[in-house]
């Protein structure tokens, strides 16, 4: 990037707004993925006009621009797999608007989660999609990955809540999408094109968002299965019981392995462990479903099954799927975390086949996720300076990638494909499918200005 | 259309799937709208590959292609509007796998709503859009206009549940999106790219539908308000007390009136009249959210509230409401159903908006719709064949499509843009949304051959 450019971005945001400060590109040269690259400079930008000219001055002077929120991506995301510019949204930190009455918030992209949670609590109401790095990740983040989280089986992913958007295109035009009524068919759908393309279509400067209220009721039951089989059926049969429990996550035997050496929790080492949730507006409603759900449970051998009795109890039984990311992640020096998602009937299969690849392979693999919605988290554990034992994990990613595709599944179902998942893009998308996307890129993006390297789309 | 491309067509269909007799060309002039355009030949189409045989034709000799399903859209996107080709998809009607276990359900274009429900009702799951026609509409077209119905605002519309489409797209290549998986974050949503797209885009072959299971407790209550904006309040009062209802129909004064012109009903002719229904699992669930719903009914000065204690009694409530749209349709030689959509807060001003574009215009509009949703269905009744009264009403709809645009909605809640509101679109959509939403176009169809004229895209 050359001086006068760096002066010009400068002169966009003010000097106290752009870094080429050494601590600055290194820590923006990486999110929470294994993946790294530094950037040349860093700008905060705080309005869709600044986004306008930063944009346009990247097309004039060819350098990429990969926008950020806060960086708690695990597909490398916001990483600048091509250097130039990182665009960090994070003091568009405002809250524009929250209107209980048309079930709308209004927020600009830096919004942290957490913050637009706290804001609707008083009102009884969530924006549910509910990623497990709620605490630190912005919503802008969320549109950009389609964020998703353990209650996705009944609420749904961001998609689902965003109604509107202001955003502006990789070729610096300026663009809004929908607006604040519930339903619009108006046009093509151009609000859900942007969620989840991953900054490589445009920036969004301002979201309008559904909310929902908050369920007042709540039933909680943990149960632990000796074969893991048999797990995978439970939950195969409670998703068919005519319930959806908000929440149904399933822990495998490393997982709890991992947990027992890591905390007091003393957790039973059996071949998996389920969480269940439900809710409704009644005790009755969270009740009656929680029934079916251990009906299945004990219909497909459980062997213990523990339904919490009070709040503190309940909290009793998140421990151990709560701290499951962090304890994992201390085990190796690397870790990298899969999101492969199966069909509901293929959540058995799925789990049986990671353990025959983790054997194939000799490889460690500690699995969860959120089995409610078919989401599955095989985290690889391994030590990134051993290039054999990488090798052996990339090999095994690989088939892991090919039998969730083969079971009828995706690749990712909350991460992204960002970098991690790029080479794989094929498995899933025929090549008519590929080269649209690759099409609408061109469109919105014709000099490949934003976040170029990611999902597989530089031709 | 030359001869010998009919003979070509014919070659690729059968001759008794290829009519260029004039019954069928006049049978496909029109949909349910007021729009009508002669084709030059229809085909019963039964595959994906005559379908990309047939726009490849298309492509080839440069006649235009109008897909079809029931022909039950009220906006004019079935019409033909330049001619050339209608491609019947009523062939297209196997229900492919249900499976409960995924809670998916795999169809062809030409099911006939009605047909899955049928099918998934002994399992006890439902597909929830719902639209009203659909005792007759396709579920191919329930994707091409994202179809929605009475409860959209608790269920959402068919766009919330497409997991996966076969598409042939303009230019002949044929192209899968998604997959059975609940949730997936792979690539560019290309799937509700096409859902709503009006056969613009590509041609679908094949849906992957996720399927719900069906509540099994209700409550259904009507309320009469002697004032239409404290009717209105109350829905916006409804939609902020914390409870989503599956139902919250309004019917309007003129509607009232009608039903009592053409039924034996009795109903009170006052402004307005609210029906609610609130679901679950267990009765306790459906009643708790409705003595929320009564309380705001009562807040807001209902003369009146009925409260269905028995099935028949809420079949009996909800008589006036399904008698609306064949007794408004009588009353005058034309009507023209509008469906603006505006934020729920803005329910009421958009009620006596109407009031007052009907006074000033001296237009007869009866209004109905879907308040918990903030769709409303404003029907004009006119003669047709009174060219001052036509214009009248002309006039009038653009006062309707600017206020509901002002008032933060949208043209178009669920009935499409297609030939009705095409010259509308630019109210709503900024010119850089209308230019990406062309090159969209140009894209997945470079010649302009899938259902020419429709939506503002021809440039």
């Amino acid at each position: 990037m050359r001086p006068e450019t760096k002066d010009q971005l400068r002169s966009i945001v003010g000097e106290a707004n752009f870094s080429d400060q050494l601590i600055d590109l290194v820590s923006y040269s990486s999110d929470a993925s294994e993946h790294a690259h530094r950037p040349q400079a860093a700008v905060w930008a705080d309005s869709a006009e600044e986004i306008q000219a930063i944009v346009g001055l990247a097309n004039a002077e060819g350098f990429p621009v990969t926008v950020r929120g806060a960086g708690t991506g695990l597909s490398g995301l916001s990483v600048p797999a091509q250097g130039g510019l990182v665009l960090d949204l994070g003091r568009m930190d405002k809250i524009l608007d929250i209107s209980i009455g048309d079930r709308v918030a209004v927020v600009q992209p830096g919004v942290v989660y957490a913050s637009l949670e706290k804001a609707l609590a008083p009102h009884g109401y969530v924006f549910p999609p509910d990623p497990a790095s709620g605490k630190a990740c912005t919503l802008g983040g969320n549109v950009g990955t389609n964020a998703g989280g353990v209650k996705g089986a009944k609420y749904g992913t961001t998609r689902d809540y965003v109604l509107g958007l202001s955003v502006v295109l990789g070729d610096g035009r300026l663009m809004k999408t929908g607006n604040r009524a519930m339903k619009s068919v108006s046009g093509f759908d151009l609000t859900r094109l942007f969620v989840g393309s991953e900054g490589a279509l445009g920036i969004v400067t301002e979201i309008i968002l559904k909310i929902s209220p908050k369920p007042l009721a709540t039933a909680t039951t943990l149960a632990i299965f000796d074969d893991l089989e048999d797990a995978g059926r439970a939950v195969s049969g409670v998703m068919a019981s005519g319930v959806i429990p908000s929440v149904l996550e399933i822990l495998g035997r490393e997982t709890l392995k991992a947990i027992n050496q890591n905390t007091e929790l003393n957790l039973p080492e059996v071949d998996a462990m389920l969480l269940a949730e439900t809710d409704g507006y009644t005790q009755g409603e969270a009740d009656y479903q929680m029934e079916r759900v251990v009906e299945q449970f004990s219909a497909h051998n459980a062997r213990e099954v523990k339904r919490a009795e009070s709040a503190s109890q309940a909290a009793e039984l998140w421990k151990a799927r709560k701290s499951c990311y962090a304890v994992l992640a201390r085990l190796r020096p690397n870790f990298t975390l899969e999101d492969i998602t199966v069909p509901m009937s293929q959540v058995a299969p799925m789990l049986r086949g990671v353990q025959d690849i983790a054997a194939r392979h000799q490889v460690q693999i500690a699995t969860f996720g959120h089995a409610g919605d078919g989401n599955l988290h095989p985290q690889f554990l391994y030590d990134g300076a051993d290039q054999d034992e990488r090798g052996r994990v990339e090999a095994a990613a690989g088939d892991l990638f090919q039998l969730a595709v083969d079971l009828g599944g995706t690749l990712t179902g909350e991460h992204g494909i960002g970098l991690s998942k790029a080479a794989y893009m094929t498995l899933e998308h025929d090549p008519v499918a590929m080269d649209l996307m690759r099409s609408i890129k061109k469109v919105c993006d014709p000099n490949n200005i934003l976040n170029p390297g990611k999902m597989a789309l530089d031709v």
